[in-house]
């Protein structure tokens, strides 16, 4: 049982989660070193997970000879330069997603990628990979719906949260690029085809700061696929139940509805307030199996030396549709991509 | 389009909804008099419903030759006297669950009504005519749930009427004879059996007034049915979310569960409580379908000149397993039924 | 208990039902004549309803003296006219949706009411009377769910009934005008806003028939009110699961979701197939209750003398922007309305 | 991070499982010895986990001084056997449910541990470490449901695997000992009192077989706690949807229920079935993350020198329990525990 040897750049809150993962819960992976620019921090989780080499400079992390794969989670406006670094250096690369902060810089990691055809390159829309998707998946290929007709997909941060969220605001990129994307990819996945046009709208309904950075608290997106499929995305920052992610495939022979109720358990709470299922308040405990899956995918795409999915085609595509999206919210005009 | 002239007795809460519908809402009746010992009452609810005939004495309604079916809706303990009433002066009757306040009388209704076998005689246990129940029970008897394995039944009354309740509990007969009754004619009707052999238990877990009247204010019982089939009921007076009225059918096959959340809308409400369904607060609310639907089927047994179910057997039955519950409980002792 | 005598023109299916509500379940109404260009049909119908008086001529029934209402059931296509000769000669008027086959016919029937300003004229969008929609609205007023940012709408026919739906399709006027146009009217009743600029898209995804009449078997439709509320419709012909009408309000507090399963009872079937709702197959059967309802609110505003809601300019409004939808979709643009 | 070294005897399909976490996910546990009678098996398993050592006689695994800790996956007639090996030669013992075949044996168990009060024994009732039932009995402890008044608990094999059941099933114990034995656990834990009277029924409704083993495929139990909470279990064989476990709680302020739809995932299925949620098929997809809980708690009691919980007084009462219910199911007849 040989396992892949893995160096991690980036352990703060989910490249903390990962490393762990990756530590303690991927039997095909050992976790062999950590970066971080906070090398003490870096230092405190090489120690909780037994990890002997610690680094603050990537470079010298990829020019470690027992490294064979970097997990990439730092800050997306340095996700190209890592990608560079660590695959120059000869080695595996997964890195979080969004793949980077533009479409240019998508294209550079294309070019780096395409450089290194035999190093492995996935990039981490996790979503693809949760049980439950995986299971609609698994249906709509067995026709088990027909043809698709419709994809509807909604992402909410939850209420509880807002403060954080808006401190985050400024250089997230804004809704479209730091959270729809998910749901962006999830649709052209889930419909093999990609964007013919689209209509992006929205709003500051509660929160009037999202305006200063050209965003709304609130956004939805009307999409028209290149195969006629229909897509409708939505975005909200305000959901008062929690964290939820939902998606839904209408076919012509049946319709398939995940996460419709985000719930944390499988406990129904009879009470005064009616029949209840409590929420995630946490993206990280709505996906944890699929962050995992994703680790153990990827290590089986390494073991067996093949392409793997989501590549860095599907960052750039989404990255593309997303700053369309956002192009289309602010001149409020229907946009056709080439 | 000949329709059934009736005369209503008592129009307290439940009685009033009653005269309501055979005034309104049932196509086949006219409600030609009303009779309440409060005849100032009486007279409102006339002049509301547009009914000339306003009565004290049942007596003097049923002696009124233009009606033809008598419906009664008067406290448990005078049930078998109005039966007697109308009976004897030659019209069919439809009278309000339970049948009547001991096994003794019961018996007794059953000597007059055996005594006018052209008058047709039915028993509110409006369960039965529910949508929801029907639908259950359509599909029992198509064999989609295989052989029936075990009836479960609840009844829950609110905890935000606890006032009422506890007002009403020294006459009401307890939880057993004026509660679960309805679930004790649901296991027969659905098992097409009769009881066993039964254990019963319960308490007071919250008020202690009911160990005064002999009671408890949640309790339930097992029984095993002659047919082997296993029945649970559970009956409480504190529930935080409404009135439920919960039932689920095991077969060999599959399995029924009605009113598992006892919805009063097709309303989802997400909020920082969850996803939430609310619940009925009020059992009229929750059976005002099979209300009016068992006063249609008694016009149509009428109209037919067919024996009528749920008939004066249905309620003695209910009646005497009801007090054998109630002999177990006091007892903690395991009963067997001849 | 003065009864509002009303006749109705048109008793074809639902025709029929409302028929049959205003004789046997609407307290307040008296069924006294009934007219239909199949006069065979209409004395059936009269018949079994127990109403003296049948025409073929709507003139001829709107000229009878009892008759202070009258109730439009006819084909769209005749409602204007209908309206016409029953407000000329002095009633109140219940008209069916939509309103008109076109704008204009919209406008003439405007100039008609507001040429009789003391009858109430009230139009059946009766989906804005069913009990779980009165929930939802309420919740809404009562601020709830914060201010509105989203509101989405699904209207589904099931696929089991394809045939008819196909036959009836060239004259229905295709989906926006015939079924998009109840979500066209709880958008703006929910929102209390008007369209601003809307795109429609869709397509043949199984029937290649619709393109023959200008129209998709499914379709959507993206709306920025002027209020800048986000509204989503969808709608469908090929739903596997039955009747359903899903609409959700999300709020900057809260989200409310209306018939999420479209159930048709209390029931759960445990089978081979997991835990399942089944649904109406039947829009009829979903709509009883307010269809009903929305007739007893008629009869209200007469009694009232009160201006009736949904009104003629909901009529009006619902058609401009059902036509906006199919030039849009037509036209594969955004279009902004005046 | 020190690691606490297990050897596992037996490696059947759930010692598998287990052996796979204790290898792969459990971040405080080596995984350094496999013990089987099937020594082959032993090797392959051993092989697959990076497992050096392997042995087919438990008491020389157990005089490995490398081992600190010994994790039983026996059959259960043998388990007391055992621990008493493990126990004696100075182990940390964690042994999987039912703790032995009848209550003598039990009691041997508890002199074997009282003897060695320095090492830790843990017993593997897994559903108290399931993530709902966490919640839940956190729900409990707060006093969101007030004080406890019923516990009902279902136990449901699929009946897709009934032949493998069957096979099984005379080597059991039977429903009781076998499978109501968690249900026995949860009722104890949950209510934190013991039996004071029972009544259990059942029957064969389908499978004549389970009379030759004393035994029925389907079976009750009522049951009446020293606190006077009441109990009702229900175990059967043959469910239609799959694997279920379904526990519910009601209190006088509120009610809890965990897994009424026991669902493999967040997808609902639309389709001419009705609105669809699927259900597992096998008991360790359900209870995987328990089962790698259980093994993090028992590792936390070792490290702290902790008693652990379930300890071996829980594995004799819910013995005696069970027994007494086969006992009252072959007597039909009401029992009282000492």
């Amino acid at each position: 049982m040989k396992k892949l040897k893995v160096g991690v750049i980036g352990v703060g809150r989910l490249g903390y989660e990962h490393a762990k993962n990756i530590a303690t819960r991927v039997p095909g992976m050992e976790l062999v070193a950590i970066c971080d620019f906070n090398v003490e921090h870096a230092k405190e989780v090489a120690e909780e997970l037994g990890v002997e080499k610690v680094f603050q400079d990537p470079a010298q992390m990829c020019a470690d000879s027992e490294v064979e794969a970097v997990a990439i989670f730092t800050n997306t406006a340095s996700h190209v330069e890592m990608i560079k670094v660590a695959m120059e250096a000869g080695k595996h690369v997964f890195c979080e997603k969004p793949l980077a902060e533009n479409v240019e810089k998508c294209k550079e990691a294309e070019a780096i990628i395409e450089a290194h055809p035999d190093q492995i390159f996935m990039l981490g829309f996790m979503r693809r990979f949760d049980h439950s998707y995986q299971v609609a998946k698994k249906k709509i290929e067995n026709g088990d719906i027909g043809d698709i007709v419709l994809v509807r997909c909604y992402s909410q941060d939850p209420r509880s949260i807002i403060e954080g969220t808006l401190a985050y605001a400024p250089k997230s990129g804004g809704q479209f690029i730091d959270m729809s994307i998910h749901d962006i990819d999830l649709i052209r996945w889930l419909t093999g085809s990609d964007v013919s046009k689209l209509w992006a709208i929205g709003g500051c309904y509660e929160f009037p700061q999202y305006k200063e950075w050209d965003d709304g608290d609130n956004v939805s997106c009307l999409m028209q696929m290149k195969n006629d499929i229909m897509a409708f995305f939505y975005a909200g920052r305000t959901a008062a139940h929690g964290s939820a992610v939902e998606t839904e495939i209408v076919g012509t022979k049946g319709m398939l509805r995940i996460g419709s109720e985000p719930t944390d358990s499988l406990v129904q709470v009879f009470s005064e307030h009616g029949v209840c299922r409590e929420c995630y308040q946490d993206f990280i405990t709505r996906w944890q199996d699929a962050y995992l899956k994703e680790m153990e995918v990827f290590c089986q795409y390494v073991a067996e030396g093949k392409k793997a999915e989501p590549n860095v085609y599907d960052g750039t595509q989404a990255t593309k549709i997303a700053f369309a999206c956002k192009e289309s919210f602010l001149k409020n005009e229907l946009l056709s991509l080439d």
